[in-house]
């Protein structure tokens, strides 16, 4: 295992900015495809229960509906590839087991032997344990793999833009959400920029290290 | 500008996991926090308004007091540095005008120019647009921040544990938060892993590719 080069992570993180024009012809090819994949399965989440389901939307007429529901934002229609971040509204025992059994047998154990976890998750995170605050905490999970898919995308150099301006209701209806356990946060469009995008002629604004790093 | 091989993200994306126990006695050195620290300042974040601050807390007796307040999680004193997410309560019309100011200033416009922007920001996000969605928003862009520290990490093979378990309002008690406009909302520590933490020789539990990604 040999790190990234320091050097390579700053120039990518700097190159990247949020695309307001996709070049609509230039598509990722499968191999990128593959590695931003697998930086959103492989994403962190909270006791790792990964709750959430990425929809990619590649079917023109769907995009064209999504677009609608996203202010009009051309990058919908025209990126490679659109992430639609969707997490569960609330945790059930059924998922929870679905999840000990997954544990049990990735690591050859017996779903008795997690019993004990299990019955803590049940009580921390099912109707009793959380209510009204089981939907933003899902949520929060989703944006640790939107910051995965962005930076594996920047390494890769392939563009993202990144949208929260859209309707999730209407997101959920058009991908048939409505009435099952997930819901739309946010979407992430990939792809590359276009030439005339003149915001990635732009300087990145940011506070400076002393206004949002504070040493105690 | 080369893209980094595909290959390294995936091992290293694989080589991560939520370190229970840190070796205390390795330290990240200072051109590691360099590129940490900028990952996070260089976070996205909506409208790119950054509503966070960042709190490194080094002070082993800060450490010990939030110890106690993360169900006495050793990785909180045994980490080389402890990053405390905290993020803004409410979006206020002084902040939006300070990052207008940022972003004129960066990019050599006046203030003025941007005046249809700002109005925009504070018709859309200070109280009459928010509400109290504003707060679980800020918390949301501050995991995008946890993703790109965390992913940062993984490629320069520092090790991290993010930790939702604690109790937030004494953090920001200790923290001296309280009555400010930020408060927190997780944590993550980094530094390196003791080779006697076991956790590190168990397989990673995912679901698989079909179950989390579907294509539409």
């Amino acid at each position: 295992m040999s790190p990234t080069p320091a050097s390579q992570i700053l120039e990518q993180l700097n190159w990247r900015y949020a695309v307001k024009a996709f070049d609509p012809a230039r598509k990722l090819s499968p191999d990128e495809w593959h590695v931003l994949s697998e930086s959103l399965r492989l994403s962190p989440s909270s006791y790792g229960l990964q709750p959430w389901k990425f929809l990619v939307v590649q079917n023109p007429a769907l995009r064209k509906q999504l677009r609608t529901a996203s202010w009009n934002q051309s990058q919908i229609e025209d990126c490679s590839h659109l992430v639609v971040f969707t997490t569960l509204k609330k945790m059930t025992p059924a998922y929870i087991q679905d999840f000990i059994r997954a544990t049990a047998s990735t690591r050859g154990q017996k779903p008795e032997d997690l019993l004990g976890y299990e019955k803590m998750m049940i009580t921390n995170l099912t109707d009793n344990g959380r209510g009204d605050t089981l939907q933003p905490w899902t949520q929060r999970q989703a944006y640790i793999a939107m910051g995965f898919l962005m930076e594996t995308a920047a390494l890769l150099g392939v563009d993202t833009c990144p949208i929260e301006g859209l309707d999730p209701a209407k997101y959920d209806e058009i991908l048939k959400l409505t009435g099952t356990d997930y819901a739309t946060v946010a979407t992430v469009a990939l792809g590359h920029r276009s030439a005339e995008d003149g915001y990635q002629r732009l300087k990145k604004v940011r506070f400076s290290t002393s206004q949002v790093i504070e040493i105690r």
